[in-house]
């Protein structure tokens, strides 16, 4: 990992006094702040509060999470240690609905869990912390292999079109979708990077921008209702994002934008493509349909940082995601590789491989 | 006109010693300040500064700061005042490049002017008062007929996506598009009015919002990147939305964002409906890529009310409209009739009427 990458979340210290470090990126780009969340309950609210955000920085957090909920059950009777852990983790589950990789990440430490939870409760803890630091060095590792990946997908110098953020802030290293547009301005095949800034939560202008500006990775700003303008005007050659969930089908669930960013691309004839670990794949959701759409608060709509935007009392809708149907999906790029077109056999390809 | 409305620009006084009155529409819906401007300059620069804006009302307050210009011209020496006078036109017609109804409304005060130019200052100052106020008789009378005309496009209870603000601030009396969308309602024909907020300058959200929402008319607030799914979900009925100039040809130049929303229609088999009076249609614009884009600054999509949010520094895109092709446009409607399908013919046919 470049040591120019900002890393959003780290366990510092060690397994039963260390804490969960996390950069608050409600507060970027004006102010570099950092939490530290020392009990499993923190870390499910400030995933709810969106201090850490993005679908695989938000799993390696509730790996933390469930760390910090097995320290505490060790703390009580040991009557009601199970109990305690068990219902820490459908909280943690519970603080978004929407990206499958936090459910995936808490399936996964509870499987480790119940291999050793009838051993000494340091053991539980121990074990449980190599596993979510295991998670953490997967996601870095399968944040490579994407961004090779999907850098293969371009031939000549591009520009490239992105919502929200999937960058580091997003993961634990280069990013997703970002990572590849990383990878090609390594490989000088990046024009320009245009970055819609993602209303409501402004991930794309806070975030994305931010990211890429300090890397000096060539990027300009652009409000979401620009994409068709520029793709009309032939000023994008491609779109390349993330994802939070992605059913069995190849329907894709992410950022709120996306489905009309891939409408538009459809209609000019650009390569749509999404970028994410395999661990967003969910086999078990069948269809993009069956995945929940979160509705979250009318305040990200009517203000933006803090400041009013819109009549008092005015109803809202705050839909924060999106699907977006296999067939307007050129590719999906996983660390195993590329499902193109996407269907229920590439998919599932790319989790066998 | 509805004494619930809030007209934007008005005339205070005679011709001789009254003002142009404004409300500054860059304070809403925060607070309700007015601006009185007693000179051409004035006026050139509330229109750059967006003080007003909707090509209606731009059209509007530019006839009224010919009158002033007139004005101006009668105080210099007799030899000076028509090159003053015609060189205060030619600013006033560069205050904003995309609305044809400001070059439109200057055209029409000079015809009348050049027909009164050899009399007494007060006859061309009070000739060139009557024909201002005989522009926004107009106005008002088109926002009416095209209400009716727009509203009769649809049967039964609708869910309406729109875009910008077209109301009682854009123009002199009910608006164009949000007319239409008044109408229905009177009907009993709305359900629900999707009012995008329309990013960067949020006039959807400042605006529209405000202006509905006073009257009583159900409507929902929305980020312009939540109009695709609202579309996917069934949740949309039609758009309609205004324009700043519409070619010979039907290509339809209107706020930025109008372009992927008449993308996104086309692709859910939904009507796209443009409302503009007939002073909106340029016969000497063959085709829409002739229309002049305004590229605005980068502090509109940097800031929001004057609060940052993008990094210090960033590269931003900012064109202020798109056009939209007339084969993505179910009908034009204006103050004579509706165009349907838009096309040289039926335009030409418009403006016949």
């Amino acid at each position: 990992m470049s040591n120019d990458l900002f890393r959003p979340v780290r366990w510092e210290g060690d397994a039963e006094t260390g804490y969960l470090w996390m950069l608050d990126q409600r507060k970027l780009p004006a102010e570099e702040v950092a939490i530290d969340l020392h009990r499993y309950g923190a870390v499910a609210e400030a995933i709810t509060d969106m201090v850490v955000r993005g679908a695989p920085a938000i799993g390696v957090s509730a790996a933390y999470g469930v760390v910090l909920a097995a320290r505490e059950a060790a703390a009580i009777p040991p009557t009601q240690a199970d109990a305690y852990f068990r219902s820490a983790l459908k909280l943690l589950a519970k603080a978004r609905p929407t990206a499958i990789n936090l459910g995936w990440a808490i399936e996964r430490m509870l499987k480790v869990y119940v291999e050793v939870m009838d051993g000494p409760p340091s053991l539980i803890v121990s074990t449980l912390f190599n596993e979510a630091n295991e998670i953490q060095a997967e996601d870095t590792a399968a944040n490579l292999a994407m961004a090779k990946h999907g850098a293969a997908l371009f031939d000549g110098p591009v520009n490239i079109l992105t919502h929200c953020n999937t960058g580091a802030l997003a993961t634990s290293a280069v990013g997703t979708a970002l990572g590849v547009i990383r990878e090609l301005h390594n490989q000088g095949k990046l024009k320009m990077c245009y970055a819609c800034e993602t209303r409501p939560y402004l991930q794309g202008a806070r975030l994305t921008a931010w990211e890429l500006q300090r890397e000096g990775i060539p990027v300009t700003l652009i409000t979401d209702s620009m994409a068709g303008h520029l793709m009309k005007t032939g000023e994008i050659d491609g779109v390349i994002l993330g994802s939070d969930r992605i059913a069995a089908n190849g329907d894709v669930a992410n950022k709120i934008g996306t489905y009309s960013h891939a409408v538009l691309a459809k209609h000019h004839g650009l390569p749509f493509y999404v970028a994410a670990p395999n661990s967003t794949i969910d086999p078990n959701t069948v269809h993009g349909d069956d995945i929940p759409i979160e509705e979250r608060g009318a305040d990200e709509v009517t203000t933006v940082s803090g400041m009013r935007i819109a009549p008092e009392g005015i109803k809202v809708r705050h839909p924060a995601f999106d699907v977006t149907p296999a067939e307007l999906v050129t590719a999906i790029v996983t660390e195993t590789g590329v499902a193109s077109p996407p269907s229920a056999a590439t998919v599932a390809e790319l989790l066998d491989n």
